[in-house]
């Protein structure tokens, strides 16, 4: 047993001081990926202890929501896992001068306390602004009382492989639990809006030959040299970068990997090329594979070998690997051009588009548009030096503040 | 211990009945490969018996040699090993009927007994005719006097690898022992002649990137992608055929192995190519490594990464990993055209270039041109029915002694 003291929120103190304790209250609670246990136990009591909240739990993640009659709802969620501690925990709040607070902190934020130590940025900085809203936007006056309800998902199993992921095992065991017009998910981002994400579908291309001794290389076909053809296609292809919801996705085709041939005296009778497709969020799962194998070639995930009827790969085997759908921003909805109004006169940042597959991705698929917003700079997730300046929690705060009330 | 019984020779008895006994001795001792030593020690003790011969032994190979005054040497070499039995050992004489006698065998030598038996064509039936002529070419009178002297050639380990060969041990510890001006190799080939042999380089082709996750492949330079360029050359390349002494060398280039990337997520940082160039013995090693990577790339065996400075992968980067020369048939020489001739008036066949490397290759090394020239059918070889027609030693032993004697 993690020997743990209950998350508190001291009602007398100032609301700058209020979120840096929170913050510093759950960086000091161990939650490497796989030992979340202690940290939701905490994280469920102190909601628990907010009567206007109605708080679930499946594993270790925790779900608790408003329910103040509202015509929309808004999810905000936040992973409570970290990545492996190097040195980094318990967290430290160092003042200014000391020399483990980085030369660009130290310069953006002079005179500033900053947090150091795991998970300041990814995610803490933003689960503390989170936990804030919920204690504090609790329906009682004009001023805690937001224009929607809210769902807080705070959720385990981020940092790791995507089955143990808390967030996706909460949506498939309780679907209604997570329900809403927009979701933002607390990544860091500087406070700036990173929307949908690009698909990816994975396979294999396939050429086929004759083996032979390689003494004899007119008894055989030669399977790698008929790959050239795929690589050829390879290199013409012109990936594109496409403007969905006003963000710029850029695409990519790229063989990853490639293997062939059964020794070094044989004429190879298979090759296979390894190829990733990373499609912008305006193409269905279908159309990307569509647009690499034809319309009607039948590879489904394990089905084995097919033959592409047409697009890029056209008279190829195919092979499926893996597919994920892309995910529009979603910021076309009055409520998302809220906030990308207020974050672009708050910090004069236009929204990004997100490249990789991220768990925004997930609320896309239910239907909900969702983005990532959050506390801390991206770039420091996962270093050793990972830390935030102590105004990053009142910045993001405010912006919530200002959207949602 | 095998309890083996020495071989003998009959002299009552008729050559052919003579060529059949040997025959069947030498195939009752059980060979494969790493067990010579027992036929080693009956081939070794059965020449010195014989008292024109002078009779050496390094490992489990055996030499033989006539000092009878002649101004020239015909060294006629076979192996003792065969590959490992399949129910096929101990050997059995098939009568004619037999349903263990291949149809194909059976037309061709109808009303004839054959010896069936791990073997039997690879290379045994070649083996007993050398003992014979080992034993009966005694110099005494004219027609047991050949018009040259001759060094008999019993080697250990052909069938496994290179490293384990006993004529290749025995050429390195005692080159003295090896000398003369034409060799036969008594491999199956229908007593036809078997010539020379294309030379063989192995060699990565290599391209190099810069990784990257694959949603970012900007951020990276896909080195599979830039093998293309190593495929479409194999694919310009036209392989020629070449005329050496008479003989047709069919050369190749190929790809056998492929290998790139590291993850189906990132874009892969290098990409190798294993290149297989068969060259007819019209060139050199030096010539054929100048085709593929121009004369000064400076690749050699176990040197690493040099880029090609010229030739059919110029400004790739180019890893020596094998190189063996090839062997000009050396049918030129008077001796090899008096045998080409008699070949030729006797079975019709005119000799053929050999395309993989054999041992007749060591022998060209030390300048003694070398054929392949022996009984049974060489597409039995390593088969489970492995088997000879007794004439087809009587066959071979008229052709040998009408060239030698």
């Amino acid at each position: 047993m993690t020997n743990t003291q209950p998350i508190t929120l001291n009602p007398a103190a100032s609301r700058d001081a209020q979120l840096a304790d929170l913050l510093t209250q759950i960086m000091e609670i161990f939650s490497v990926s796989d030992a979340e246990g202690p940290l939701a136990d905490e994280t469920e009591a102190f909601l628990k202890r907010q009567p206007h909240l109605t708080v679930r739990r499946h594993g270790d993640t925790v779900v608790a929501s408003t329910d103040f009659g509202k015509a929309s709802r808004v999810i905000l969620a936040g992973h409570i896992d970290t990545v492996p501690v190097i040195d980094n925990f318990p967290p430290r709040w160092l003042e200014p001068g000391d020399p483990l607070i980085r030369e660009d902190i130290a310069e953006a934020h002079p005179d500033e306390r900053v947090l150091w130590g795991r998970g300041a940025t990814d995610m803490k900085a933003s689960d503390a602004v989170m936990l804030y809203l919920a204690a504090t936007l609790d329906g009682r006056t004009p001023q805690t009382t937001p224009k929607v309800d809210l769902t807080y998902v705070f959720y385990d199993h981020e940092e790791v492989a995507a089955e143990k992921n808390g967030l996706r095992k909460v949506v498939e065991a309780h679907p209604d639990w997570i329900q809403g017009e927009f979701a933002i998910i607390g990544e860091p981002t500087n406070c700036g809006i990173e929307g949908g994400c690009n698909g990816t579908i994975r396979f294999d291309v396939v050429t086929h030959g004759v083996a032979a001794h390689s003494a004899r290389a007119w008894m055989g076909e030669n399977a790698i040299h008929k790959a050239a053809g795929i690589l050829n296609r390879l290199n013409d292809y012109q990936p594109a970068t496409v403007n969905v919801d006003g963000l710029d996705y850029r695409e990519g085709l790229n063989a990853t990997l490639i293997s062939g041939g059964k020794g070094t005296n044989v004429i190879p009778d298979e090759c296979r090329v390894h190829v990733n497709y990373r499609f912008a969020p305006d193409k269905s799962l279908a159309e990307a594979k569509a647009l690499m194998m034809g319309a009607d070639a039948g590879a489904e995930l394990g089905n084995g070998e097919h033959v592409a009827t047409g697009g890029v790969f056209e008279g190829y085997g195919i092979e499926m690997k893996d597919e994920s759908p892309s995910a529009r921003p979603g910021l076309a909805a009055p409520l998302a051009q809220d906030l990308v109004r207020l974050v672009r006169e708050r910090t004069g940042r236009e929204p990004l588009a997100k490249l990789g597959w991220t768990d925004v991705a997930r609320f896309s698929q239910l239907g909900i548009p969702a983005v990532n917003l959050g506390a801390g700079d991206p770039l420091l997730a996962h270093k050793h030096d990972e830390q935030v300046p102590e105004s990053d929690l009142s910045a993001l705060a405010d912006l919530l503040l200002a959207w949602l009330v």
